[in-house]
């Protein structure tokens, strides 16, 4: 369906724009900077495949084995599934209506591990799997910062779910949260702060549940901040983390990679100018880009995207900073017309995305790359939807 | 790939969430509104279809018939060709790397016609055209409300571009522009006079260049603000709009459509609750809506979407307030955790997006259902990517 499917474009020069482009040689620094940090610890590592939605990213971040995954959609856990990844975490709240889809998955032999967070649920599910004759794998989701879904740790309802499961004949798997307040933290102390937060609490949940006699024998935590930053671990069986594989400007406004350590940027062609508004248009917009302005809550607001050469290198101060459909508008992070500058119809830039996960999401494929070259190593494809 | 083609779903309560809703009524609607204010003047139509990205609502748009539509990417112009339209504009500068593209278009007998805006690239243009001994339909385009593209209409360069296509054996097709600020106007009077203003500034390039002896047949205006209020489009021959076909809270906060008249939703189903802070946790983030947020620009900030229940009804004041991967958080506007309604973990919500093209890209299928009831009628493919 595309151009560089039907004549498969040697170099990034050859290709139509817009394109994904996946620099290996940093995504396997990313890897090795998490797998470093966390071989400090004594735990497991179960990425978070959503950022890439890549087979071939997936088996890279876990050294060419079909080891543990989390996933954020039954489709993921299909994919990967049927790609011969078979220990799964599927880490949002289960619901009645995909216990059908979860059961078709169990029976082609996926140990899928279901998370939830109230008694309604927990009933639910034990109702269910009464009804079929099935054990399932459960996780009790925690609340450690407030941000979204999980049972706050002190609650009753904790030891209730865990009762629920484990006299309804599921099987507890262990707790699990994460921390996702660590991206709106503003110094690394802060994060460690995080991190320890998250590890207490789902480590202090786990103690509870035994405390009560309910067996709980995984404690799971993690997002991309707390598990680089981590100083203590003690009873987490593992962590999760999922964009650290690329990196982001919203990663390195935080101070958790290098703007140069961000392994994805769109690569787009300039279409037109605008030169008395100092404005350089082209033709990577909201759809190759997302919407995603996550560095506008941060100290330093880097617009839709920084603007590297067609080599990977940042031009200084040239920022992304208008999006419409297919078109994105380029200036300088002065606003100062003189200060852009002269880059001809035709010319080929590369733009650092805000969010890994929602720029990669825009697109079919990635487009693999080395640091040294512009030659195209390899086409991976990522899959969408539900 | 998906249960929704695997075991197709008969009513929408049986979809596996988050879905992509249209109703075919409210999109009739729509169009049929569209046609009859264009249907005062005498102009052509031809829709964009970037907003649908679909052949089914592209030719309920243009009366069953496979009429001129408008393209954003040559991979749209190349889907929509196998489908029967042959006559294409593609409204984004040409650049040289897309020429090999255009030329196997042309071959392939669609009437592709380019736009741009610089002298540069006319001379490009017609080098190209010289070489492949080929005529290419080129429209200048115009920028009459400064948001974007386009050559200024009273600059030398225009009469220099059109002299340039004219001698270099290339048929300036005419000129073109998108009042793309009329999204930004306040009030109805606003977009008239913005209309005004688009519709002054295209005719009067045509104008310039035919008093320069330079033949220009057509003056191709419009957005579906400014499609939808035009007082006078004395002079224009045809008109362009996309978003209209669906609307969403963008053109209704604009006045351009009302509420109700909002035909994509996303399917979505509750899977948690934070009760002390009113919030309901949804398996519908920002993957399933976008990150667009167009509304945080309006006076009224509709958050990530209004909330419908099930048959499409607004459930008043709820709105989905923040948006993770695959998490959605509702809550009341007012913020008040009483006012939130008492919705069980497994009910089904639709939300109405903010901007229907983005949102709409984020899905591979319509589930096409009518007003009455939830039955869904049709399955419609759309589809992404360059």
């Amino acid at each position: 369906m595309n151009d560089s499917t039907l004549h498969p474009a040697r170099r990034l020069a050859d290709l139509e724009t817009p394109a994904l482009v996946l620099d290996q040689d940093r995504m396997q620094q990313n890897i090795a900077r998490m797998r470093t940090s966390l071989a400090r610890f004594n735990v497991a590592f179960r990425p978070h495949v959503k950022t890439s939605k890549s087979i071939q990213v997936a088996r890279s971040t876990l050294g060419q084995v079909s080891g543990p995954i989390t996933v954020s959609t039954l489709k993921e856990a299909e994919y990967f599934a049927a790609n011969g990844f078979t220990d799964i975490l599927y880490a949002v709240g289960i619901v009645p209506g995909k216990f059908d889809h979860v059961i078709r998955l169990r029976r082609q032999g996926v140990r899928l591990t279901l998370i939830l967070d109230s008694l309604e649920m927990a009933q639910a599910l034990c109702d269910k799997g009464r009804q079929e004759n099935m054990c399932f794998d459960v996780m009790i989701e925690i609340d450690s910062d407030g941000h979204r879904s999980g049972v706050v740790p002190d609650s009753p309802e904790l030891l209730e779910i865990g009762r629920c499961l484990a006299t309804g004949g599921q099987h507890l798997a262990g707790v699990i949260t994460h921390a996702g307040n660590s991206y709106n933290c503003r110094s690394i102390p802060a994060i460690r702060q995080m991190a320890q937060q998250e590890r207490d609490a789902a480590v202090g949940c786990a103690e509870r549940l035994r405390a009560a006699g309910i067996v709980c024998p995984a404690v799971s935590i993690g997002s991309t901040p707390t598990a680089m930053f981590a100083d203590n671990l003690d009873g987490v069986s593992e962590v999760r983390a999922g964009v650290f594989v690329f990196g982001d400007l919203v990663m390195a406004g935080l101070g958790v990679c290098r703007q140069q350590d961000i392994a994805l940027s769109v690569l787009t062609t300039v279409i037109g100018h605008q030169k008395e508004k100092g404005w350089i248009i082209t033709d990577a917009g909201w759809m190759a880009m997302s919407r995603d302005r996550g560095t506008s809550r941060q100290p330093q607001d880097q617009g839709y995207g920084l603007v590297c050469d067609l080599g990977g290198e940042l031009l200084p101060d040239l920022l992304m900073v208008d999006a419409n459909q297919e078109h994105g508008v380029i200036a300088h992070r002065s606003g100062d017309p003189a200060q852009t500058p002269d880059l001809p119809i035709g010319a080929m830039l590369r733009i650092l995305p805000n969010h890994a996960c929602a720029t990669g999401a825009q697109h079919a494929r990635y487009h693999v790359v080395n640091r040294e070259s512009s030659d195209i190593l390899e086409v991976w494809e990522r899959f969408r939807g539900w």
